[in-house]
């Protein structure tokens, strides 16, 4: 049987430093556990606009379509501010996002034990956290129509459409219940249907999913503003929050943030399985390009690795060597392995992006 | 000369009975400071619904558009989730912000020192947190057209539209860049401009204002996401927060709760200044209507007891009474005073919404 073939898109800052050291986890699974992928390497972002003058080549988005996972590393930063907005680096991973109807967005925020003391929240409060959020990524007020700035009268007009249909409702809303069944069987659905019509047909077509086909698993909703401050509050109170592009935006960097991990947190991008139960997928860190520090070697390496467990659990059915790569990476942070982002000002010396990645080889 | 007027609109749930400590309190003003007020009683929200089938009558809003300053409590309940949305309890406040033109809502997340502990954030990460988030509050995804739920095939759509004028945007900015020059002399203005065009306009039309008029004041851009993650992460970072509608609604609840504070925070939300100088004005407090423990004497009056002070500094020019009532509320803090809202659950027991009126009104 033909290798999975896999796309590696690093972009732009850190993304390529993060993903050097994935590329030789990826080599140790085909060394080691028999499981060689065939990958490819490609442009994304601002190194895809500097290359060809647009932040997504069509061959790209074409050859995105046809591998059996994107693996992402990051897209943007300062260099690239004053481009047109059709040109920008985040036009790149919105198209793929959008032309791989990735709509259902997983969003992990785990405190990992031998982080907890790193948080700003008191340790108590996120000990043990573990919330999936599910986020809605190929429509809403990132895709709708009208969009733009126009004339209107002696001035301009700033104008965005918050846009859902049911059947985009309905899709998502059962990514998550299925999620839900495998974990804490919780659900917890976010919008402002106080406020916005788009919300309250998101609230109903939730409810009627969960009446419908998961009436056993447990369904609250919450407005978005609420929820934020319940996340600060009492962030355990969750399992699964599903929400629309917008909402899932903010309040997943919340939620990563809550966790003290950001450079730890991963995340997968999921469409509709196709013949074979294999979603279409895009696999990418949380965690931005991060510009300040890129090229020096001190970014975190692990959220990118992480990041490709998912896809060995999500796209390849390997949920057991998934399990492996992250006791990994579990083992060297109680060993006490950490990178910058994992230190305060008195914890010492930090190791390297390359340092991890040699641990994490290691506990391998 | 005539006593300055104030239209009181307790609304619903705890509403009427922090709003009922705070009346205690002008009654005060009037009897020991010779600052004596006009006070009408009316009602908003789901109160108003139950008695007249609207959430804000007519007369009321002419009434509004004519005091000096508006108080409200606080509206909605699970006793009207499923009214129809054109006269849910939410669309009297929202009336009353559109009409009134109160295009700039100000919501100080300020921890007090007595309640450091209470956050779910560690002691030196709020200590001190002194942040004034500036909220565009007429316009954006609130009140945008077209809206409402629509056939579309064989489904349903529904639609909100995100919108900003310059004018708008210029405005409130202003606001903000004036409340600055009287703090710590930093804004930091929050959109999504790397997705949404609404946001490009208004980091461009901010940027401008700032550059012709307000050029000594620290201006800088944040996208929104990595604004609620900077909010968890250092709060300290941020004097002033500008920000639209929809992320203002979002991003204050977050700060608010960093505070551990809630049942603490007022707001002020202000128009244009009329001939005389003064805003026309509404003050709430940023806790909502907490069904669960209204009518139980529970509730924390202090969010409303500041929202009057807010009043009295920004629609009468009273900053000394102002002041006068905040220390009185810090005494009390200091002293021990602890509604239910502000304990663990091993802290003993607290007193009612009245005893909390009557410590406070004794340390005036
Ligand atoms: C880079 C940007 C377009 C993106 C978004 O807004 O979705 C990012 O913030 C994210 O959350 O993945
Ligand atoms: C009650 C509701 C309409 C309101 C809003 O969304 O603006 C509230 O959440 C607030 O922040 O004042």
């Amino acid at each position: 049987m033909a290798n999975p073939t896999l796309l590696i898109l690093a972009g732009d800052g850190i993304g390529p430093e993060v993903m050097a050291q994935v590329t030789r986890v990826i080599d140790w699974f085909g060394a080691k556990r028999d499981l060689a992928f065939d990958v490819e390497n490609d442009l994304v972002g601002g190194a895809a606009y500097d290359a060809h003058g647009t932040p997504l080549h069509d061959d790209t988005m074409a050859r995105a379509l046809e591998v059996d996972a994107v693996l992402l590393g990051a897209v943007g930063g300062p260099k690239y501010d004053d481009l047109d907005f059709s040109v920008k680096p985040e036009r790149g991973l919105l198209r793929l996002r959008k032309e791989m109807d990735l709509f259902s967005n997983l969003r992990p925020a785990q405190c990992f034990d031998a982080l907890a003391d790193f948080s700003s929240l008191k340790k108590d409060v996120v000990a043990g956290l573990d919330i999936m959020i599910v986020r809605e990524l190929t429509s809403g007020v990132y895709f709708g129509e009208p969009r733009g700035i126009f004339e209107e009268g002696n001035e301009r007009v700033g104008i965005n459409t918050q846009r859902y249909t049911e059947s985009e409702i309905d899709r998502v809303a059962r990514s998550a219940f299925e999620l839900a069944k495998r974990r804490g069987n919780k659900v917890c659905s976010m919008e402002k249907a106080n406020v916005m019509e788009s919300g309250i047909l998101w609230r109903e077509v939730v409810q009627r999913v969960h009446d419908a086909d998961y009436p056993e698993v447990e369904l609250s909703h919450m407005y978005a503003d609420n929820g934020a401050m319940q996340l600060v509050r009492a962030p355990k109170q969750f399992d699964v929050i599903l929400t629309d592009n917008l909402f899932g935006d903010i309040l997943s960097d919340c939620a990563a943030m809550l966790t003290g991990s950001l450079g730890m947190l991963p995340s997968a991008s999921l469409g509709a399985p196709n013949a074979e139960g294999r979603p279409k997928a895009l696999y990418e860190p949380v965690h931005g390009s991060a510009p300040d520090i890129a090229g020096q070697g001190k970014a975190n390496p692990i959220a990118c690795m992480l990041s490709f467990a998912m896809a060995l659990r999500y796209s390849f059915d390997q949920g057991d060597e998934a399990t492996r790569l992250e006791a990994a990476v579990e083992k060297v942070l109680a060993d006490g392995a950490r990178t910058a982002d994992l230190m305060g000002p008195d914890d010492g010396a930090p190791i390297s992006t390359t340092e991890m990645g040699d641990a994490i080889l290691a506990a391998l």
